[in-house]
């Protein structure tokens, strides 16, 4: 058997020993996670600092940009500790795992229970950034699947140095350490997505074009974090101030973020009242512009030329993930809604009117993760939901959508508990489903001990 | 434009009309397509006859077989009643969408809500039975989702009728007829395996074949109902009345359903008192049995050797689909989950025990749709899980699992209603994330009107 197929069944016997431990075995293995890295921080920042310099190289010869080299680098300010900070807040969620969320009394002693479960095996791809290595592990242990992991090339030995620390830390607790694996080459995530014997879920984070080649060569599953193409659409009842106030923090606050504003609708009546303070203050920002000839048309001087660029339609259909917009004036919210649904990546969009009936019908009809109305397209993520942590952003329509916690890495089973029961004794002028609300209390369910 | 990209065009228009009617034009259209499909039930008739016409001649000429021409019949005995009523059930049932599953207060006047929704565009491939066509639209109507379907090439006269009735019934209503589009050819499939951009999700309703080549052709997520591989395992503590209970309905009640049990495990330890009777029950129910040879040596005469051969491997990876079991002994709890997680199609599984224990190492460590503690595979079904509607059994690991019902259909977005709130506003010394629950009651909801 080939040593990938072996990492395979080895994640797969993990999952299935995974879930006969307990909540206290998993927070204890946490623990133990964030100790063995804090203890280890020397080794992992010489493997962090010998990445750097080989990726300082590959800068210079222009095959590395600079800010790829930037989220490589795990020792500056606060990142370390930050990183292991977040085991800690894991761990403090609350157990996701059996939680009932139906249940049914079929007949007398015949119970069902729809209970979470882990998934089973993630395969996650993720590029860059080192800690997230530690942010899945956390998350996967959390939840009881069993992970393969694969990172950028360029972090190789940083990730290397913290999936060791991992597997040690591990060898001291109830979790198997292959819980955790680590591939490095890109080859073998190939011979991986043919595995969906033995991997349920694949989670790529990276670009559209990692997502899309992923779910064109496997069968399982794919949880897909592509980037966002996010728009803000100023309607003719809106606010000005709030229209300004959601356009910036939306298109400026983090520009590089998969839920930073690409485009900028506006309603064409209010194009002489709005539209001015609007490229102002986004040119007071330097953000670069892409107005549609009818928004253009409209600018009269004193307005400052050297930030502005008549659009191309390419402009609203890309992720300029910089300070760069493409502005279009539309008819009304039905237009908007058109637009968002064609060239939008179904990621997050807003509306800013003061119109409630207005905001009900963008709301209903963009179809998208989050439809946001008077508020920045910024706040999609998991930490500013609440979620406490994050897997990412899913732009599926199935199984999670949108910012995904613990929840994304669980699905469920149905435990069905009898005496003996038989179907053939149910039907026409024989017993009779009850299909009885069961009052459970997590404590006493009776294969609960 | 060709005529497949078209009806894919068409059903995502559909789609977002969807999302601005109420309950009541849903309820309405279901209702309409009741009393239309009550109207044309001697069109509907006239082309089943034909369909059943051609039908048979594929049945002389070996090339179809008797229980696929059976499953064709619309009208021996209430089949088209049935049908009918089954529109009327899924009618009653509470609306699914708009339900609020998550709450949060970020901020004074920032308020988080995540709200089902449909998936969108749906694309269902089944086999045979033509009254899928209306359980499907009734489902998709009821969950706000288009759908496209393909049938059997067998039922298309059938299918025709039907879909015909059913869009002449929609073009009274709000419902745009375009909601549900039947194409007729396999290889307007695999166009529309491509089309991403506008399916949202393929339920292959039939063989584990079809299922898995769908998974291989497609980006678009696939909810697979394959053919299930379900087991009992008879354990050391089993009750032996349970244990042949247990079986037999399991095996006997409708062999050529997914949820029937295709092997027996027992404990090598209760191979004295329970095989034989096990047996004798099994056969007496006309059960073709593949014994391993520890339970063949096992066997002492009087038994019927008739019905019983000794098993080669091929017998525990098939799905017999009929009244055929394979049969094994095994050493203890463990190496029948094991057995189980190797062989099985994670569809459903049973143990009978009295062990508290062993049951629950069982229903923790079988990774199934269904776990199942003393009562029959047979159970595994939407109608009995008292789902009110089924789409079908999901083998899948994400987003749907077991029987799927109305819920399967549907996926949520997050809404985020504020007032010009941004997230530069957040953060170290400046405001806190709130994190509150908000009490929902579903009619004062600011988006709810």
């Amino acid at each position: 058997m080939d040593s990938l197929t072996q990492i395979a069944i080895n994640a797969r016997k993990a999952s299935i020993e995974l879930q006969n431990l307990t909540a206290e075995n998993r927070s204890f293995a946490l623990n133990k996670i964030k100790t063995v890295l804090e203890n280890k921080k020397r080794n992992i920042f010489k493997a962090n600092e010998q990445d750097k310099q080989n990726a300082d190289q590959l800068v210079k010869d222009g095959t590395l940009s600079a800010s790829l080299f930037k989220r490589l680098d795990l020792e500056s300010g606060d990142k370390f500790a930050t990183m292991l900070q977040g085991i800690s807040d894991i761990d403090r969620l609350p157990d996701p795992i059996e939680q009932i969320t139906y249940s049914s009394k079929l007949d007398e002693g015949l119970e069902l229970y729809r209970v979470t479960c882990p998934v089973g095996v993630l395969l996650v791809i993720f590029e860059a950034r080192p800690e997230v290595v530690v942010n899945i592990t956390a998350l996967a242990i959390k939840s009881g699947n069993a992970v393969i992991l694969k990172g950028g090339k360029e972090s190789i030995l940083t990730l290397t140095a913290l999936s060791s620390a991992i597997q040690s830390a591990l060898s001291y607790t109830a979790i198997p350490p292959n819980a955790i694996q680590l591939v490095e080459t890109r080859g073998e995530i190939d011979a991986l997505l043919d595995m969906d014997k033995y991997i349920d879920l694949v989670i790529p984070r990276g670009s559209n074009s990692l997502v899309k080649y992923i779910q064109g060569r496997t069968r399982i599953p794919v949880l897909g974090h592509a980037d966002g193409l996010c728009t803000v659409y100023v309607d003719e009842d809106s606010d000005l101030n709030k229209a300004i106030r959601v356009v910036i923090d939306s298109k400026v606050n983090y520009p590089a973020a998969c839920n930073a504003a690409e485009t900028l609708l506006i309603h064409r009546s209010i194009l002489s009242s709005h539209l001015l303070p609007l490229v102002t203050a986004l040119q007071s920002n330097n953000v670069l512009l892409h107005l549609d000839k009818e928004s253009m048309s409209q600018l009269r001087s004193p307005y400052d030329t050297s930030r502005i660029q008549l659009c191309v339609p390419e402009n609203f259909d890309t992720e300029f993930l910089d300070l760069e917009m493409a502005v279009k004036v539309v008819n009304d919210v039905e237009e908007a809604i058109q637009h968002i649904n064609s060239h939008g990546s179904k990621h997050t969009d807003a509306i800013v009117t003061e119109n409630e009936h207005t905001a009900e019908r963008f709301m209903r009809c963009v179809d998208a993760a989050g439809v946001y109305w008077n508020a920045s397209t910024r706040f999609a993520d998991g930490f500013r939901y609440g979620f406490g942590a994050e897997v990412g952003v899913s732009t599926n329509k199935t199984h999670a959508r949108g910012p995904v916690g613990l929840e994304g890495l669980l699905i469920y089973k149905y435990k069905l508990c009898g005496n003996g029961h038989v179907v053939n004794e149910f039907g026409e002028g024989k017993k009779k489903y009850l299909h009885e609300k069961i009052n459970v209390f997590r404590d006493n369910l009776i294969y609960k001990y």
